[in-house]
């Protein structure tokens, strides 16, 4: 590698730990969609141990919108499941910083900001179900028109556990309405990254009111003959963990995810080393 | 229901609730095999708050033997998304007490010994994938039989969290040499109760001397034409909870299953109240 900067263009070819290799060097800042294909990718929670327990109980009843795919030990920044010489304090590409609830800081590494009692949970992503969706022919909207995916607050009860609970955050894909059978059958054989759609079919079902205003991403076109799916949301945990109002908990930024060795269509997410 | 004592083939047309209501009323104290057909039933394991967190980090890194299927709150006996009003101080017939690493008791319910600080946790169980492989077409030797499952410790090392690690327990059941990858195949759909096979072939390779001679459980005939293949087994938690000699455990006795009223092949094991 140089010292110069890289582009995502310069990144598609390596491997995840190459990738996370340049961006813990300071060479790569951007987005993650695409890059070390095959390979699983990652939304990220960071929080104090004390809510931990809790964290992970909520997420356990809520798998479909919070598959954990991986949890540290306390205060110590590798994941060896989930990749080999993850350091979460600078392996991702820009961190979300929230301190009672409120948005501090976007920085590119957390050397100042760890610390012996946080515990890092890493949490299945989309990217690996649109992969499959994708290979097996079927439309994804949103990256045929390089777009964010539109995502929507919807009114499905979380689980709650401790101070975590309020409403499931959901995806929209258009899928041809012959084709929304395979939508299901494909994306649920990936439970460890939302699974299959939580609905489709009319929007005001899932508490949407106006399809073409996202609460985050970008509105696509539903088009004649296509139906809206809905998936559960790697940003329900974000969410849930924003209105928990927690004194400190670090996230991703969007589309800055932990990329890990393990293979996104592995039975298990644990990296074994044969 | 009446007041008497119920047998195992009164029990076998009653809904998992009305067995459980059965056992919670003192009306049998047998095993599970059988009951509720098609209903999720779990390995059990009840531990100080304290423990917890690493008892989660310690199943999450080791899926295949530790599925995670519910977690209750703290003190709280009720798990709801596991089934209606399941009380688990009540609705497994019959529970092993350890403390510091000893059996010291084999109870019918926990009234007396339940406290505000114990967590519940549930895990999946080989009988859903059994069940799978019977309905299949696929020999499970033990079950034909009449045997308990052949249970061996293996020579695989898990991934360690806080005070518990050690090596998988494995079950071993003959198959067919030209069924092997479908017994993969089907078992690999059920990742709350084991998934796929560890392993297949050589005894030796997973770390069994003597495949007569099980650590638990019984030998059963491997015939020609037949392959062992191993899977993880449920026993491994409750051996690890054994080994970090925690002042107190709990666990359901082999067999003694909590019932749930999550169908088998659901998606997820979180009961959906539709």
């Amino acid at each position: 590698m140089t010292d110069q900067p890289m582009s995502h263009d310069n990144l598609k070819s390596l491997s995840a730990q190459d990738v996370r290799t340049a961006i813990r060097d300071g060479k790569y800042f951007g987005h993650t969609s695409g890059l070390a294909a095959g390979k699983l990718q990652c939304n990220l929670a960071i929080l104090p141990e004390r809510y931990a327990l809790d964290f992970l109980r909520f997420c356990l009843r809520n798998p479909k919108p919070c598959p954990v795919v991986g949890v540290s030990e306390t205060g110590d920044p590798y994941l060896p499941t989930l990749g080999r010489d993850i350091d979460i304090r600078h392996d991702v590409s820009r961190y979300r910083v929230f301190r009672d609830g409120q948005l501090v800081d976007e920085p590119s590494n957390l050397q100042e900001l760890w610390s012996d009692d946080l515990v890092s949970v890493a949490l299945g992503c989309s990217f690996t179900f649109e992969n499959a969706l994708v290979r097996h022919g079927l439309p994804v909207r949103h990256m045929e028109t390089g777009q964010n995916v539109p995502m929507y607050r919807s009114n499905i009860d979380l689980a709650p556990a401790g101070p975590f609970g309020g409403k499931m955050v959901i995806t929209m894909r258009p899928i041809p309405a012959d084709q929304v059978k395979d939508a299901y059958e494909i994306s649920g054989r990936y439970p460890q990254a939302h699974g299959a759609p939580i609905a489709h079919g009319n929007p005001s079902d899932v508490g949407i009111t106006d399809i073409s205003k996202p609460d985050w991403g970008e509105a696509v076109e539903v088009r004649a003959g296509e139906v809206p799916v809905y998936w559960a949301c790697g940003v329900t945990p974000q969410n849930v963990l924003l209105d928990a109002k927690l004194p400190i908990c670090i996230t991703h930024s969007p589309g800055h995810m932990l990329i890990a060795d393990v293979a996104e269509d592995a039975e298990t997410t644990i990296l074994t080393t044969t």
